[in-house]
């Protein structure tokens, strides 16, 4: 344990293993309390001053949330532990990631019925930017195995039960946020879910290390998908999705009428609502791919890195409707399609981990701020497609008539 | 912002817009504190001194409930901001209006399953003067459009996400209670709900002013049901319902048997449970009409004002069971009756509202305190029938048999 | 009211009503809050220091849930007032009464859907020693009379509404932690349940002593089930379950093959899931009896008393899977079997509680810590069967084939 004289004032000091300062913000002994640390505090003297502080809401359906906001000099990163450790926004300067939904509060899970509404009561408070999808099922509310598996699965609607936040001593100083989500039922379900927000004082870019564990002693079905959400000023008329592409096939009937397309954008449509395209994409030899999302011009955009090893498929959720239904797009890496898992299993897309083993997601958000580094993304996405050819599927990889 | 030094020890200091002060009692950074402001203290010299409070209820499934009292020197009122600003009693000297429910914890919708019991998991905490239903859906649980509505729709489980006093600086200080319901769902509803409860220092009467917004860019079907209950003292045997009818009939083959006195009330009867009758009122030429509810001497009674253009139906709900099952009666004006939405549409009673439009409901209460004022209550009646006559149909409107 | 000087520094003065001390920890106007009480601060000079302490938890899905240890000085018991006053476990020097299920949080209520997992999400908080069921109905999920009932009913999932802490002022001292239990619902239900758990300084027993009160004006069904949960130490290979035994019979088809053998354990057995076997036990003429489970060495084991009259039936629930899954029997005396209430019907185990009638169950543990006290147990249960004879039935009593 060490407190530094410039520590003077805090709440509490900071331990000191190995060579970062650790705070837990929440645990079973440590409500969520106002509080806030800077830079300057830690005796930092950093190019971009940054801050971390963590604030609880009250009033509504967001009574006892907590929100943590990183300010690491260019951007801000709202993060929520009692949503999942979901990532609300993020602003740099005057580019927001995220979305506008109707839904306007960050909503308590204790007040949500995830199995209101046939399944779809996950709506009743979906408005991040990336939304944890997972783990233990994800895709469409239905029964399978004689269960209702509802929207998305529970991860969303899991508080976080232990949060630290971890600074390096030494430039470049950088920030991780972690979190704990303990998904589990009795005889069904053993699993936690350590996940990890990274980021450095002054980027324009995060990325989310999450680690999945099979507590139990039963190989077990999972399933993963990062619900990373971008609405204005990304997505407009005639922006753009750039990724290299395997196969991609519309994910229903009414998506196929938009296939031709199928990577720009409408400007805010009445009665769009949505279409979804399902990629199967290209990766380098060690997995590792990248999804971008630019405007019309070009000149800014959004670039989502990850592995197909560990989240081999990819879901394009194009949900084009008017502002106030919720303009948006989805890039969304996952190990499954977003179809009911009884759908997904004859695909071969729900993996199964066995005990005590463990899965890792890691994805990367980069901020595109200019022409240049657009173009510099969409050139690496050509080299990761390296001349290959994308099969493009006219037909559902699901017949969903039946359902 | 102006703080009187009259106010020195008050919690924080008042706003001044306009005449009138104004303190936000719950909001995103305004947690619900214990709290107690009194006439004196804002320098109000009143007839009847007056006192608004707020208190947190702890323990049992009200854990975390906070409660407002107006006290206003005549009456005591007791508002639930965790459940849909609804109004849980009212007391006048030695007159309750309210009735006594077996459900007697004020119960957080934290711990309320909405779609548990087949959707009957409302009348877990069902226990008001006024509940507010609606405005999604009002009525009995049943499947309309492949969903499950439960009971009643959601709002009287919706906290209140922004809670504000505000008390006029002049006489009468008028004393408004505002608060804001947001009933949300991504690509269901966008609603927002500002209630008001307005009174006056000194008086027996009490107004409800709420206004639902659609803020939503497509029309959307809404109902609303303004669920206003009472039991003894001016329910009792004998006890009468007096409005201006212009159609009543049973609302299913149950209520049939008891047509020929559906405005009397019976005493406690053992295996009675309720019958109901729905109601055409007749309305004067802006649409205001008038409900009553008096005891059998007919010199106390309370008076239910409302407006057939914002709420033409209304529902009497005659649950003279036993004293310990709930005895109570609840006189519902609402745009629709208390069947399942499936049935009402057919009925013409399931309006809608388009994008950004508004609706109002208002709805006034008065205690009748003495035989001059249920006598002038009931005239006032007489001259909304204006002679008028009364259908009285047997047959119920919507057949249940097929259930 | 009053405030001996060994009090000064406590939050709080005693009440002495008769001879005990008493303290109100939860209710209404009581949060919960950190709290600790000595025996020393009561100006008790016991032979065995003993204390009672209260917490909350944070974080996850514990969040604010309290927690009450009583370390008695032979004994730490911890009872959790947010989950229906059950006892999550209990320590004596080497030996843990309780469990380890994969449900490691203490889980508030709040975040559960018992409807969720079709009427499974009891299982998503299920890791206590004693865990309430009832008083509605217990039993595994299914529709009766045209409701989904949820697996064991809602009583461990209903906070406590007030809890007081009763401590006797002379030796030898007993100390008494009471909780009230609302299960209510308009129209459905209006049970109230007052429970106590009562035990001594220095003893390694302890007593629970719950009133089921019907405050409603009809007869109504109830059940109830007290599912005591041991796992290691206690459970292992060979050890053994020991009770005075009318007629025991397999709960369905899978247990009928370990029927042979339904009084010793397996080792944790991969795949094993679990067998559940229904007793219907013997007991003396006030109907007093014991069930017992006992270490292979047969020199430590656990005492379960209860009372047929109130109890008349007892599950024994062997879920002998992995370590992992929950290596864990289930002692459990109760009303009913673990059938759906619509199968128990028929077998006359749905008792009716009158209006304002009460029922009483009292559940007694006794640490056996070596060989002697399992013998002396053992001998008591020899007396009981008092050599009549046991019905070894082979056919379940319900056909779940149907199911």
């Amino acid at each position: 344990m060490h407190c530094s004289r410039l520590l003077v004032g805090l709440a509490a000091c900071f331990s000191l293993p190995a060579m970062a300062w650790e705070r837990v913000l929440i645990d079973a002994d440590t409500p969520a309390q106002n509080w806030r640390v800077t830079s300057e505090e830690l005796g930092i003297k950093a190019d971009r001053p940054f801050s971390v502080s963590l604030r609880t809401l009250h009033g509504g359906r967001q009574e006892g949330v907590s929100l943590i906001d990183i300010d690491n000099g260019a951007m801000t990163l709202t993060v929520i532990p009692t949503r999942g450790m979901n990532v609300l926004r993020a602003q740099a300067g005057d580019v927001r990631l995220g979305w506008d939904s109707p839904v306007n509060e960050v909503v308590n899970p204790a007040f949500i019925e995830l199995n209101g509404r046939g399944g779809l009561g996950w709506l009743e408070g979906f408005n991040e930017l990336v939304t944890r999808c997972g783990y233990e099922w994800v895709g469409h509310p239905g029964v399978d195995n004689g269960e209702l598996l509802t929207l998305h699965g529970r991860a969303a609607n899991i508080p976080a039960s232990r949060v630290v936040l971890e600074i390096d001593e030494k430039p470049p100083y950088r920030i991780r946020l972690r979190g704990e989500l303990q998904e589990k039922a009795f005889k069904k379900v053993d699993f936690s879910i350590h996940t990890e927000l990274a980021v450095e004082p002054g980027a324009t870019a995060f990325s989310l290390h999450d680690t999945l564990t099979n507590n139990g002693d039963y190989p077990k079905e999972y399933q993963a998908l990062y619900h990373n959400n971008f609405g204005s000023p990304l997505l407009e008329e005639d922006a753009r999705f750039v990724a290299p592409v395997k196969q991609v096939s519309p994910f229903n009937d009414k998506a196929k009428g938009d296939l031709a397309t199928w990577q720009t954008y409408r400007a805010p449509t009445p009665d769009y609502d949505e279409t979804v395209y399902n990629v199967i994409p290209y990766a380098d030899e060690r997995g590792d791919t990248l999804a971008i999302l630019h405007n019309k011009a070009g000149d800014r955009g959004i670039a989502v890195g990850f592995n197909t090893q560990q989240l081999p498929v990819f879901s394009l959720w194009k949900n084009t409707d008017t502002q106030g239904q919720g303009y948006v797009t989805g890039l969304e890496p996952g190990t499954s399609f977003s179809y009911n898992r009884r759908y997904q299993r004859p695909l071969g897309l729900v993996p199964s981990i066995g005990p005590k083993e463990q899965r890792h997601f890691d994805v990367r958000f980069q901020l595109l701020a200019d022409k240049v580094a657009v173009d510099k993304a969409v050139k690496q996405v050509d080299s990761l497609q390296a001349g290959r050819k994308t099969e493009v599927r006219q037909v559902p990889l699901v017949d969903l008539s039946k359902d």
